[in-house]
C-alpha cells in the first residue's frame, strides 16, 4: 500500500483526549468541565435560534461576537479572533508563527496538544522542566531564545498542577523572549483574586503577546468549541485575514457565546462555587493522606499518598463509575488530576477514596 | 515593528469570501445558498437540544453522525470523518498530505480556496486551464504527475461553470495520478441524473480518492459549517486520529447534521425545486441575450450579451439590492455567476436585467 500522508504525520501519534462517556452516568472528574449547566440565556438563544438564518453563511467575522468580547476585556475588535475553542487557537498560532522546522517551546508538564501541533507542522519541541513548585524555570527565557523557538506556550494557571505564574512575571518572559508568547488562560476564570485575572490588557502595549480564552470552562460550553484569541492587531491581523478558516465559527456559536459572554452574573456565580469547592475538595483529600497542590483553576493536583498508587486509584475510581484523570509520566505519575464538580460530586469521590484508601 | 508571521504568510492574500449582508433585504444570488430553509427536522433538533449536554465535551470523533454518513453513503464508518464545513476538509487534506514546498494541482479556474490553503502550506500551485468546454484538459494526470504534485483537488460539478466530468473520467484520474485526488461535490446534490451523482461508492476501492462533501449546500445549512470527508480507511485514518482539531464538531451540529441527513425526502425536494428553476432561470438569461453554460449545481454562468460589461451588470444589480458574484479573471470577466433562487428571486433578477439591458 502506497502512504500518501506526510513523513511527519506518519510518524506521530495523535492527541489522546480524556475520556468521554456519552450514557450520563459516570461522575466526570476528567476533563476539567465545569459542573454547573451554561447560563439560562445561553439556553434561550439556542430555543429562540431562528433556523431558517441557518441557510445563509454567517458573518465571517464575527464581528459582533468580537465586540462583545473586546468590551469585556476593554480592548479594541481588532486585537481579538474568535476561535472553534481553544484548540484552533493555539492550531492557528503554530500556522501563523512557525514554520516548518521551526520550534515551538513551552514547559515540562504542560498541555498535551502542543507538541502534537509541533509534530504536525513538522516542528521541533523545545521544553524545560518547570521548578518544584511548579513555577517557570529560572533561566527559561534565556534557553528558549537559544533554541530559536519562534512561539512558546504557556498554560496560566498551569495545567495539571494549578499553579498561577504572576502578571510581573509574564510580563517579563514577554519582553525577553524574541518570538510569540502564547499565555493560554483556558482556566483563567478560577482565578481566586480581587484583581484582574487575566493579562489581556497587557496585549495593547506587547507586540509578541497572545492571550487564549476559551467559553468551554468559565462559560460550561465544551460541547460548543468557542474560544478566541486576543493579542496585538499586528498578531491578529494575519489570524484574521489569512490563516483561520474563511467562516471558521458557525451562527449558532456566535448567537450564543454573545449571550454567554453578556451574563457574568451567572458565569461568576459558577466561578465562586467552584473557587469555593476547591477549596473543600482539597482539604477532603489532605484528610486522606494527600498531597494537594494550591490550584487556581477547576481542578487539583493531588498526589496519592505513600500507600496507595495512583494508577490504582484512578482504575477502582474508574470501576466505581468516577472518572478523574491519569497522567503516566515522570513528574506526574503518582498524581490524579481531579476536576472540582458539585458539592454531590466531591463528596461522593471522597467517600469512594476513603473507601479504597482504608482497605 | 517586528514581523512574527512566517514570510509565506505575510506576502499572501487571504480568501475573499463573497459579500454576506447580514440585513436580510437583499436578494442573495451571489454564494451558492440553497434558497429552502433547512428541514422541519432540523428546526425540531435545534430547539429541542438539552442545552445542558453543552456542559461537557462532545462525542470527540462524532461517531453517530459517522455511522449515518457511512449508512447514506453504503460504505464502511472508518472512509468518514466528520468536518467543520468543507473548508476545514479541504485544509485537512492538505496538511495531512501536502508538505511545505511540495505541490497541490488544481484547474483554472477553479475554487478560490485552493491556492489560498497552499500558501498557508507554503506549497506551490500548479493549474491547467479547463478546455473550452470546461472539461479537464487533454494530458492533465501526465502533468500532474510531472509537477509532483501530492493532491490534486478537482471541484465536480465543477464550479464556477456547473460543468459534470463523468464518474469514469474521474476514475481513469485517480488511477493516472501519483499522488491524492480530491474531488470536491460541494454541489454533487443538484445533479441531474438518475443514477448516483456521487463517486463516493469508489472511496471502497480507490486508495488515493478523496471524496469532499458539504451540508451548506443541500441540507441548506451553510450557517452551520458542517461538512465531510469520504476516503479510502488509509487516507482517512491520518485526519481522523492525528491532524483534526481533536473535538473538531460540536455538540449542536453533530445533532443538526444528523436530523439533516435523515430527513432525505426533505433535501431532495429542495434539490428538484432547484434543478426546475435552474432551468427556467437559463432559459430566461438566454433570451436576453446571454451565454449560458449547462450546469449541474445550483447555479448558471452566465456570459453577458456582447453590448453589456458584466461587471455593469453586477454593480446595477446591486444597486437594485440583487447580489451575484463576479470575477475579475481572464476567463471569467464576461460573465456573472448567479445562484439559483426561489422562482420569485429568479423572476425579479430576470425583470431587473431586462430593464438595464434595455436602455
Amino acid at each position: 500500500m502506497s502512504q500518501f500522508e506526510r513523513p511527519n504525520i506518519a510518524k506521530m501519534q495523535g492527541y489522546t483526549s480524556g475520556e468521554q462517556p456519552q450514557d450520563g452516568r459516570s461522575i466526570k472528574l476528567n476533563t476539567n468541565e465545569n459542573p454547573y449547566p451554561p447560563s439560562p440565556a445561553v439556553a434561550a438563544a439556542l430555543h429562540t435560534f431562528a433556523t431558517d438564518q441557518l441557510r445563509v453563511y454567517p458573518q465571517p467575522d464575527a464581528k459582533t461576537l468580537r465586540q462583545a468580547i473586546a468590551d469585556h476585556h476593554g480592548i479594541s475588535i481588532d486585537s481579538v479572533v474568535v476561535t472553534h475553542a481553544g484548540d484552533e487557537a493555539l492550531r492557528l498560532a503554530v500556522t501563523t508563527f512557525v514554520a516548518p522546522g521551526g520550534v515551538v517551546a513551552s514547559t515540562e508538564p504542560t498541555y498535551s496538544l502542543y507538541p502534537v501541533l509541533a509534530q504536525i507542522q513538522d516542528a521541533q519541541m523545545f521544553t524545560r522542566d518547570l521548578a518544584a513548585d511548579w513555577s517557570l524555570p529560572d533561566g527559561f527565557a534565556d534557553d528558549v531564545n537559544a533554541a530559536g523557538a519562534q512561539l512558546t506556550c504557556v498554560v496560566n494557571p498551569h495545567a495539571p498542577s494549578g499553579y498561577l505564574s504572576s502578571h510581573a512575571v509574564l510580563e517579563e518572559l514577554a519582553n525577553q523572549l524574541h518570538g510569540v508568547l502564547l499565555v493560554d488562560e483556558a482556566y483563567a476564570d478560577f482565578v481566586d483574586t480581587d484583581g484582574p485575572s487575566s493579562i489581556a490588557m497587557l496585549v495593547r502595549e506587547q507586540e509578541n503577546l497572545l492571550v487564549l480564552r476559551t467559553f468551554s470552562k468559565g462559560y460550561s460550553l465544551a460541547g460548543l468549541r468557542l474560544g478566541y484569541l486576543l493579542g496585538h492587531p499586528s498578531l491578529i491581523r494575519p489570524i484574521l485575514e489569512k490563516t483561520r478558516d474563511s467562516y471558521n465559527v458557525d451562527a449558532i456559536s456566535q448567537a450564543i457565546g454573545l449571550a454567554a459572554i453578556q451574563d457574568q452574573a451567572y458565569a461568576q456565580q459558577t466561578w465562586a462555587d467552584v473557587r469555593r469547592d476547591r477549596e473543600t475538595l482539597a482539604k477532603g483529600l489532605k484528610v486522606l493522606g494527600f498531597n494537594v497542590s494550591s490550584s487556581q483553576t477547576n481542578f487539583v493536583l493531588a498526589k496519592a499518598p505513600i500507600h496507595a498508587a495512583a494508577v490504582d486509584l484512578y482504575q477502582a475510581l474508574k470501576d466505581a463509575g468516577i472518572l478523574v484523570r491519569y497522567f503516566n509520566t515522570p513528574r506526574l505519575q503518582d498524581c490524579l488530576r481531579i476536576t472540582v464538580g458539585t458539592a454531590e460530586q466531591n463528596r461522593r469521590l471522597l467517600d469512594q477514596l476513603a473507601q479504597l484508601l482504608s482497605r
